[in-house]
């Protein structure tokens, strides 16, 4: 099953759009798991286990694993979703590529090494670095459009004859570049308007939203302007916000919570 | 000392402005290596021992070693570099980048644990992106402007008012994200016009260049336009013309041929 009929079926299953992305700090991991063997797979366990119900995918962000040398623990919670929660989608966050040749690499490193079910990755080289991913063609390759931080519109917002380059971006991604269409796009919740903007051009795609939480997104902004008519195609990613709910002994329970709570905040503006 | 000081030592001492690529390929490296534990190091280690005297840098291309799970002969290859030849600067080709706390620990990666010296990144996200990296001040950030794969074009062409976004690119690198003066550009040797329009906007900016040889870019072209009034500037790479110069024992001999023949006809251009 391809990475798309996966989230398709999560999505149903747990009537949910959240994405629980899985950045684990070792500053913030409660101590009681710190002073265990392989923390960071533990706390991930847990918070897998505690949130599954209420997700539609996971979403490790891979310098958090690179920083700390702990590539083996990111391999082991890849296969802890898929050997438990086999319906669910794991996307890794990894804002990958180069030309073609090491991109292809990159191709190796997320879709065999790791087994992800998507990537992430930059479209600033050009349509033929992105082949090597695209060609994989059941697994979704994410694109960034239009990222969440303060600074995304340094180059994004460049004016381009009648678009930006963001738009740009998401012609390409709707168009020639979608061969094998399983191409995503990152939109940043925090920018409501250019998500209505892109949602217009890519149709009924599927958008990865980050951005909601910490980073201060607006739910309903991000409802308003990001659903499609079938009252789906997001993928809302939280993650301090979920991950840190609570504290100590309690962190998966609050966790848990913390999911609950937004995908129904979510679902609101579904129904 | 700083990435820059390493790097002019460097360039100065071996008279090179070769920069050796260090991507192993499995499939290319010789039998007898590949019979030992640790190919990759052992492979690397007798690459360096035979170049060094005619390189000014190493580039390691991480994604060869995350595709083949070697982080840790990543981190040998380096050390080793460091323990051995500690005048020569290891830019660590990552091209990283992700939003600003995610951004930290990319940096973390490359700076803290594989200690390398520079460290190559994507401009996409925009410049507060870029801060976590730049922040690093001894450390060199060789941000991408224009790559040398044949679909460069199809962003870092498109045009801004009077500029490409490649010129846009190159002009904040020598603006405004310059603020720690420790930013050097990716420029591909395939495209010698942009990379004259770069050197004129950038001045005596260190520029890497890689697409010698396998690729098709041409020395005379890239020293013509790229060299600084200093006649130097320049950050050469070369990977697979010198890994896989030779094969079986051979190999290393045929390297450090390749190399040092690769610096002397960089070199008739400088003097």
């Amino acid at each position: 099953m391809g990475f798309t009929e996966m989230l398709a079926e999560a999505v149903g299953r747990n009537h949910s759009l959240v994405c629980v992305g899985l950045d684990p700090d070792l500053s913030r991991i409660p101590t009681h798991i710190l002073r265990q063997s392989r923390p960071i797979f533990r706390f991930n366990k847990e918070i897998i286990d505690a949130t599954v119900g209420f997700a539609c995918a996971y979403k490790p962000q891979i310098a958090y694993y690179a920083a700390a040398a702990a590539e083996e623990q990111l391999t082991m919670t890849i296969d802890y979703i898929h050997r438990n929660y086999p319906y669910i989608p794991v996307i890794l966050d990894a804002k990958r590529n180069d030309i073609g040749s090491t991109a292809a690499q990159y191709a190796r490193e997320a879709f065999d090494r790791y087994q992800a079910d998507a990537v992430t990755v930059t479209p600033y080289l050009g349509g033929d670095t992105l082949k090597p991913f695209l060609d994989y063609a059941d697994k979704g390759v994410i694109i960034l459009c239009r990222t969440s931080n303060p600074g995304a519109g340094d180059l994004q917002d460049l004016i381009i004859g009648e678009d930006t380059l963001f738009e740009r971006v998401a012609r390409k991604a709707a168009g020639p570049w979608n061969y094998n269409n399983n191409i995503c796009l990152v939109v940043g919740a925090t920018w409501p308007e250019q998500l209505k903007k892109i949602r217009t051009i890519v149709g009924d795609m599927n958008l990865l939203v980050p951005g909601i939480g910490a980073q201060g997104g607006d739910v309903g902004a991000v409802m308003a302007n990001g659903l499609t008519a079938g009252k789906t195609g997001l993928i809302i990613n939280s993650s301090r916000s979920i991950l840190y709910a609570g504290e100590g002994d309690n962190f998966a329970q609050a966790a848990r919570a913390a999911t609950q709570k937004l995908r129904d905040e979510i679902n609101a503006f579904r129904h």
